[in-house]
């Protein structure tokens, strides 16, 4: 099982867009070039966050991408469940009701113990990511992005925002 | 992010191989038959748990698939990484390194920030799956599957092996 790219592709620009300074946004098409990632495609995943209400859009010539909430405010989870969906990664195709042993379907009242337990490790999963915000990951990143890179993307900043 | 079909069949095969009385194994096509699943698939996935020494074939007759180990010494990790592998959901690509940000791979020393939470999620679901065993889900069985099914089995089971 894997996620999308777009998955990786939006946990960055939620990011990226955290540092953006008050009242300014990022076209997509900015978003795309600092990421190194294909427009188009890159176009969708901001889309479905959009739709999530995690960024929003800013009309006119200065317009683009921000974030629609602070970025203590917004997990890691939203944004894989925006992208990827709430379902859970195991398929259970109640396997139990076919074959000789099957009976009514009133009769299987608690769920299956597999299924169970893969929901147990599911929410898990999504315990973890919720636990994270991305004022957490730029936390994170001031500690340990190296510091080239960091003095780089401040002076894209200055330049693309000009 | 999907599981394939297949995890789920491995499951409920090993499930239903702690049932075999001492001695005994079930061919292929009787896994197949009782959850009601393509008989030609399914030997792919249980080549796979064979490989991972979770079950293993005794030869001629009255041979086929039985459980390596104890039901209490497999646990449900283990048959998941058999069948579906032992990587993370999360495809990081390394996005970080592209763009007009990027700098000397030396640079980047530590795990970038969003990769290290997606693996810290990773193994939160992985340690639920490690902590049930297929004794565990015995036991759960015993609990919640309904009686009508539990005695089917029972019969089924009498019939086979006979």
């Amino acid at each position: 099982m894997r996620l999308s790219e777009g998955v990786e592709w939006g946990l960055h620009c939620a990011t990226l867009l955290s540092f953006l300074p008050d009242g300014q946004a990022l076209p997509a098409a900015r978003l795309a070039e600092y990421h190194g990632v294909p427009g188009a495609y890159l176009a969708k995943n901001l889309q479905a966050l959009s739709r999530a209400g995690i960024v929003e859009t800013v009309p006119g010539a200065r317009g683009g991408y921000r974030l629609a909430r602070s970025p203590a405010a917004i997990s890691m989870l939203e944004i894989v469940e925006a992208l990827d969906g709430h379902e859970s990664a195991f398929r259970c195709t109640e396997i139990r009701r076919r074959g000789p042993t099957a009976v009514p379907a009133r009769e299987y009242r608690a769920p299956c113990a597999i299924h169970a337990v893969m929901d147990r490790a599911d929410a898990a999963w999504r315990a973890e990511l919720a636990a994270a915000s991305i004022a957490d990951i730029v936390t994170m990143l001031s500690e340990s992005a190296p510091s080239g890179a960091l003095k780089k993307g401040s002076k894209w900043f200055q330049e693309v925002l000009r």
